[in-house]
């Protein structure tokens, strides 16, 4: 468990319900972050329900969170503070999008600077204290009139936009990781197949449109970037309704 | 209630909790969305649970929504389907990244085509029977070591990123809104204060280096971004401090 490099650090301020700070731990887990510390939770700490919720590989991040009295404790050794808050803007401090937040976060990792985020508490959120002692403000983009966001969810915004940036995902996987792509000479030949076989059927008809749908044809086969598989199944489908013909 | 020609159908698919249904509704809402269809509902419909869960305006969203008896029937007008599931390997389909699939559902959206999400129970996930049915798979980047993404925040990520991709929120706001920014001349001005008094005070010393602290400061001034009142708070400070000095 290392506070790795890439890891903003989640400080979850005043925190509430032990259910929700264990949830907060599954959200970080999710994008493998898991620098996680608490600041005063009302419950105290450890927190059982915390623990029961953090299923599985998660209750390793409450195990290492710190825990702190403090705000100001909490992040002292942050380069870099954000405060997540719908609320705020009477503070002269700069708001981003969580996707501004994020990429200046990378950016500050990157130059080895430590990061934090501060969540505030379930009900009421952070305090302008709290904020005061933020470089910066995100504030998440939702519907005006209508926000739910939990703690978890505001949690797991910030690591799944973090983690989108750092982009180690293709974009699109074509998806033929077990596939054999057909080669063009098999699309050829499945074209043949269906052109003779249309072409006795009497499908190529009136004769002046026969070359346009045979080249349609053609091109239909050449676009579904066919595998093998497709091929065999094709040349087979055809087969069979000849047989149930005949 | 309008189905909105920015929104993308969110299909659940056997969905079997009530208040899962409610936490999507939500999840859903908070970023605009509202076009909710459920295929087989384990629990029938209408739900009361569900109903209790997305109190609110969120209640409207389950108002609104389809209820079909199999995945094919929900998604018989859309015209590209994706399907969110960590499986479907073996289906030979492409498989986006959220942000991947959001570009491609708002591209479609905007040439008038009607797009749906599919999101499987919340056990098992989409069996290969509903994948089949759709266009392309979305699987979300998680870390591989732990996956716990529940039915919501699964909605909520892909309602996330596409509201993220209209990008109506300005990435950075200077959160300057309700304060007024000093004028160069007031800058100037708090300068030639600051310059003064610590002149006075023998503060620019020794003399060949004293050209150079005086740019400094005046170049901090500058690079503060300070507004009226920030000024009026340096002028002040500055006086209350000779004052107590004297």
């Amino acid at each position: 468990m290392t506070d790795l490099i890439r890891n903003p650090v989640f400080v979850l301020v005043r925190p509430q319900m032990g259910e929700n700070i264990g949830s907060a731990a599954r959200a970080m887990l999710n994008f493998s972050f898991n620098a996680l510390r608490l600041v005063a939770p009302r419950d105290g700490w450890p927190n059982p329900k915390a623990v029961a919720t953090a299923s599985g590989a998660a209750h390793h991040v409450l195990d290492y969170a710190g825990v702190f009295d403090d705000t100001a404790r909490a992040i002292e050794d942050c380069d870099f503070v954000f405060a997540t808050t719908a609320r705020g803007r009477e503070l002269t401090k700069p708001i981003y999008t969580p996707e501004a937040a994020m990429t200046e976060a990378r950016t500050r990792i990157a130059a080895g600077q430590k990061v934090g985020i501060l969540f505030g508490p379930e009900r009421t959120g952070l305090e302008n204290d709290d904020i005061a002692r933020a470089n910066a403000i995100i504030t998440i983009p939702v519907n005006p009139e209508f926000f739910s966001l939990n703690l978890a969810q505001a949690v797991l915004l910030m690591a799944y936009e973090f983690s989108r940036q750092e982009g180690s995902a293709l974009p699109v996987d074509p998806g033929l990781a077990g596939a054999e792509i057909a080669s063009a000479i098999e699309i050829e030949k499945l074209g043949d197949h269906y052109e003779a076989e249309l072409e006795t059927a009497g499908f190529f008809f009136p004769p002046n449109k026969a070359a346009l749908m045979r080249r349609n044809l053609r091109n239909m086969w050449s676009r579904f970037g066919l595998t093998r598989a497709d091929v065999q199944t094709l040349h087979g489908l055809l087969r069979q309704v000849l047989r149930r013909r005949d």
